[in-house]
């Protein structure tokens, strides 16, 4: 590396995540923010937006302006609500390849654009460039993360569970006539600052409010990662709720394997494929991961128990959503694309 | 009493209270309930709103008019939120003066109309009626709660704090040149179910909000019963905060007393003071309330230590911030009204 | 039902359940609370160990003794913890087979007396008296428990659970070859109120933590139910979870049917099934049951979704774990033996 | 700062502070944690007591051995229980003072050794000893700390109190014949992590816990240091409540002043108070400290609001009581005591 720090923008900075990406791109070694950028509420202090700021970073909010992140920015983050902000991304990968991109929306992650209509409800404006991006989830797609420039950062159900569940996949020990079972449940800090009923902590508080039953619309991007795994159709049932607390998300996930396997040798298979990889830690058998254990951290913790009565793999697997399931692993995957040690500074 | 039921109606019937308010009428052996009544969401069925009553009750929202409350109905409950409904509710008042009463809001409580510009920021259109509202606290005020027809149910935190304090006050025990210092802190069902950014659960979770600290615009309402009981202006510092749970307010109050008491005295006294009065447990000296010995009950539990060193009182009481402080009481000044026992249906 | 009161006694009155068993039965307008029962605390006034009960109820413990039980009692609950005063509810048993029994614990619950070494690690004193005592669950023995004087009240998840998938299994919708997957949530009530480190707050507060994940105690309880309903052996996983809040359990089931079914079909024979069962609701599709609504009641809610890419029904449904998975079921229990109304006292 | 770096020991190393301790030092650039020492549960991995670092640190407990710590280490942190330890830290004075020792207990706060009996229960063995540590307090003991090699670190209370006073009595503006009003709200992290019933998650949920009222032992260590400041006696009134959460701190502190000042000018004066404290951010009135912006981080905020009716400042303060309360700020202790940057690995 050279001594020279790397600049960066974050474009869509009033969100709950751009908050915290800030907060950990300030105290970034490697990196300085450059620009700030909301296009709804430029020129305003983002203390304002992100209180817990306030006197540790002075940045005010500026227009979207292309020229700018092009010209004076090494990589830019996108932090836009999904369907949003597609055409301003583009102009930046059309007009300057060597700009880094790194996108938290799922804009870019759904290879095939027809998902976007039938489980995000909007259409893909520029279907082509999807293939473009690569789906960031450093754990499988390192080399690909390595060369890309334009990286679709994943969702935080989808980093939780397919983490989970890759070995098994990547290795073809799930029956593949046996769909996955997946019940999760969500901090709130999942569903971002914006207004909204089932948010109130009227309804949040002391209660479990499950959602989206069959159609949450992370369901096509865990099914595109896992088939990519097995090389042949996953399909899953997805079962997402939210929980009374701030950040987190806990999976249980049911697995039918395709021949009895000792619990121990499904612990040492994971132990082996998440060997390089510092921020998976892979539980002894009976032993479970807890939000407690995650929270604050970039970690993804798994776990699991072997059912021998139903002949049944029951993973568990946790992460703070808002760091691994989002700026964290955006961070991450800069410090891949820039051959930084994976865990500068997180 | 007789054996045809009473009729009541509800109006405001979609609200938080509401809700409430119906559950326990439904439930109350001497009414039966004849309308629920929406302007704003009139013909719905009241679970839409109310979830919890699904199975229980089968109410449809009528639109507001005055004549089938009057024709129909020998109480009606107000549950409009404050500022609203005050003409509505005059309109019942000038029409019919033997129908009864009950508002829930606080458009009736205060009964110098100045202050409601100074702190609900309206000016109220009708302050020749706030003479006629008693305030119905009924372990104060039971005698002209009797004998009214129309009655302010007081607000949450007053309940909680007035009550905490009656005893001295009316004893004149304070030190009258030293002020009262309430600090307190309410569930998020204190705010009802309009959506703000302050209720979200993002904000709400692991937190305490701490807000007007010092312009709630509950401080004129307990002035003013205080000021009553002392017979001398009081004036008082209340700071209110919102904590992480969803029904519920505890206070603590630091009083400063004219002279040295004994604390079992103060216990006796409290304990003389509210004999009559079975919502009312007064706790042996260092033993305090809390949220879960209230919860869904109708009482104030009130609890004291004194502190020698520096001479000071402090009284801890709780309330179900929804019962007690709205709705239970509601229905205790209803039964009051009616010469029924004051606990039936609470 | 004559004038006079049935008489209670209540054994094993310091824990969790016995406190809002009291609470219920001293409000039941049938009955009287005769005597409360505490071998290890004996003499000592029952708001000591539930201080909600201060002001309600003035009950003193007393010493276990049968003859006072048998004497002067009617009705007796047992509220001991599993495996403890099997052999001081077998004394009642045998001296007076007039004397009602409502055991809340385990004790009597498991027909297969080796399924208690297995699950409970404790060996049964008295297998031959575990055919004695009826299945409490009174939407599907009511008959049996009207005839009954010996009642084992059911485990909490287990209400949950087989209330939620009875109708399936009784009409052999179920693929009988494919197990039953169940993720469950409880508050920290379901375990009591004795002291270890997974129920401390510093543990539960913003989390999620997952124990027994094959191995919990209620799981043979589930599979002898659902076994009965379906005349064959039934198998299930069952994951249960502590979450952040007090009262209530949320299951997520997901059933594999033996061939496609409408999801309208599913909620009619839901309907239908249930029509002559007050606590027990069943909602439209796609509308999920949450804690809030069934916090405080003697409900069982049932909601579904149909994944049509899977062909998988999920199943919701929601109890509070004390009063429909503890007291309150004990309570419609003794209603149904007595012929009174199944909902009186709740 | 030399290459090299410093080592240091933890002794006390299984309760909820050492852990966090641990994880703070062990991302410290300037340290190596040489040694983690536990007298009751030697030779067991760290990560069995706190195991959220597991796949942090692999450091095992050794047994206590003053040797080993002269001998090795250059910083020593005591994280032992209050009352506990005492004599195993003044070994390590006596024998050793060069070596630095910061004792999280608070064994060496109070500096009258009359008050350890009075308000901790306990006679302090070594009174003598009291006058050799320092009371860590950056901001205000910045000084005595550079030159100190023995740090009393403050209590979490103590800590969020005496800083959002401090500037009112260094500046002699309080009113000294009238007491401080201190009304404050802990998260369950301040009671560790051993069992006890008031925090088990069956009474902090949705509750709120008064407890010690008038004799909390933090209270002889805020008088101490607010005396000093003032140059005057000064007695206090605290109150301590646990509220549902984890982590955090929140105080409402109720002031007269000795005349009447602008609020401008308070917040102006302490922004020059701390002006040179990184920790420290100074809130616009009418704007509150939320546990939700410090925590995870060193910093105390702190807000206000003047009640121009009562002629009362209210101030309000927050921490995290884990961070700055506790580990960081020894932390903090350290990096000043070494003239490394006061934020260096925090």
């Amino acid at each position: 590396m050279s001594n020279s720090k790397i600049k960066v923008g974050v474009v869509g900075s009033t969100g709950l995540l751009s908050g915290f990406l800030i907060k950990l791109l300030h105290a970034h070694p490697h990196i300085t923010i450059e620009t700030v950028v909301s296009e709804s509420n430029p020129n305003i202090s983002i203390d304002t937006f992100h209180p817990f700021l306030r006197g540790i970073t002075t940045y005010k909010t500026e227009e979207f302006k292309s020229n700018r992140l092009i010209d004076d920015c090494q990589v830019v983050f996108f932090c836009k609500p999904h369907g949003k902000g597609i055409e301003q991304t583009l102009q930046l990968v059309d007009r300057s390849r060597d700009l880094k991109i790194i996108d938290l929306s799922a804009n870019f992650r759904l290879k095939q654009a027809s998902l976007y209509d039938e489980w995000y409800k909007f259409t893909h404006p520029f279907p082509e460039s999807l293939v473009e991006f690569v789906y960031g989830l450093p754990e499988l797609n390192a080399e690909e993360i390595k060369k890309a420039n334009f990286i679709a950062n994943p969702g935080c159900y989808p980093t939780s569970i397919i983490l989970a569940v890759a070995p098994l996949y990547k290795n073809k020990l799930v029956h593949p006539k046996k769909d996955l079972i997946i019940d999760s449940y969500s901090g709130v800090s999942g569903a971002g600052k914006q207004l909204n009923s089932r948010n109130m902590a009227i309804n949040v508080e002391a209660n479990i409010i499950t959602y989206k039953v069959t159609d949450h619309q992370h369901t096509p991007e865990i099914e595109q990662e896992l088939t990519k795994l097995l090389n042949e159709e996953v399909i899953i049932n997805f079962v997402p709720h939210v929980a009374p607390f701030k950040y987190g998300i806990v999976n249980t996930i049911f697995v039918k394997l395709r021949s009895k396997i000792e619990i121990n040798e499904i612990v040492d298979l994971y132990r082996q494929f998440y060997k390089p990889h510092p921020f998976i830690r892979i539980y002894s058998p009976d032993i479970y991961p807890e939000i407690q254990y995650v929270e604050g951290t970039n970690f993804c913790d798994i776990g699991f128990s072997y059912n021998q009565r139903t002949e049944t793999l029951i993973v568990i697997s946790a992460i703070d959503n808002v760091i691994k399931g989002g700026v964290g692993q955006a961070i991450q995957n800069m410090n891949i694309m820039y051959g930084w040690d994976e865990n500068i500074g997180l």
